[in-house]
């Protein structure tokens, strides 16, 4: 997606050689305009799966999940990291590490609302080591429900998680794939080195 | 907003005298549909207000925020409950206590985001308390930014939120305001006891 690319090249932030910060439009200041733009990509590459919810987890998932909700005219489900007071009956857990924040959280949704004649598209923001987006499909094999497709915005493709997901056999979508952040630099997958 | 009202009505489930679930369409599952409506109806009621920043907190507020945005044509901006490893240097931060899950947070800005020429309108999904409308207006406050007003989609109007947080004087609208969770029914402000 070269609107989506072009904003990583342009607004991008390589802190290391894993580690590519994108709060100016994504994780902490948000660019609607381009959340509509990832939304409709995402529905346009699962429109023929029969989706019925979208399901991601709080927060950077938030924005680009619903608005591609909102192109699929199904509700969106963002899974939590923390169990909250007021969700408690009928929960579905299942534990995540995250690498960059050093943590393991617990996600949940509530059964309620993933049941099992779901077919049910993952969006998640980043794919990285792949935990958060096997704990979202685990999420959903316990609801009982159908992973229709894992659609990611940025792919960081030099780290195993997409491997990973790909060898659970569901289709893994990814709107922009970074090959490498050596040096400073943003390469994206199958663009070719420059000389 | 009738809309939002009808929907309370509905799928709200009132838990206690103070606690009222909306976890069907804005705090765990989300209507993408009523979230654009409710966009579109913040915009219209702070269109002349010059605003160039929405801003909010994670995790309810984001989509309510990323739509009210998307209408003014201006960015997102969402503040973290905890400090990211991929965000640290120009912080701001504000103490918030939340009286539902009963604990502190730190809520965090980026100053690079919230910057003094601009003019901030601050969306939460829910206003109770006020503390964490407090803290948002303390965020902007540090930033040496003006807050443009403040847009809540559901304020329990018997907490002193609403009267700690218009004390400020900042204009605030609630798009749907419940005087009372009394015997198990949501009763709206201004809205006819039925006999």
């Amino acid at each position: 997606m070269d609107l989506l690319k072009n904003k990583i090249k342009a607004e991008g932030v390589v802190l290391s050689e894993t580690v590519l910060k994108v709060d100016s439009f994504l994780n902490h200041q948000v660019d609607p305009e381009l959340m509509v733009e990832i939304g409709k990509e995402f529905a346009q590459r699962f429109k023929d799966q029969g989706i019925t919810k979208v399901l991601t987890i709080e927060s950077s998932g938030i924005a680009p999940g619903v608005m591609t909700a909102l192109q699929l005219e199904v509700p969106l489900v963002f899974a939590r990291k923390k169990k909250s007071l007021t969700l408690s009956e009928g929960i579905l857990s299942s534990k995540v590490y995250s690498f960059t924040k050093k943590e393991e959280n617990t996600i949940s949704i509530s059964h309620k609302y993933i049941q099992n004649d779901d077919r049910v598209l993952l969006i998640d923001d980043f794919l990285a080591n792949g935990q958060a987006a096997l704990g979202l499909i685990d999420l959903v094999k316990q609801a009982g429900a159908e992973v229709a497709g894992i659609g990611i915005v940025i792919e960081k493709a030099f780290q195993d998680g997409g491997k990973l997901v790909r060898e659970t056999g569901y289709r893994v979508e990814s709107l922009a794939e970074i090959q490498s952040l050596e040096n400073g630099q943003v390469q994206f997958k199958q663009e070719e080195a420059k000389v």
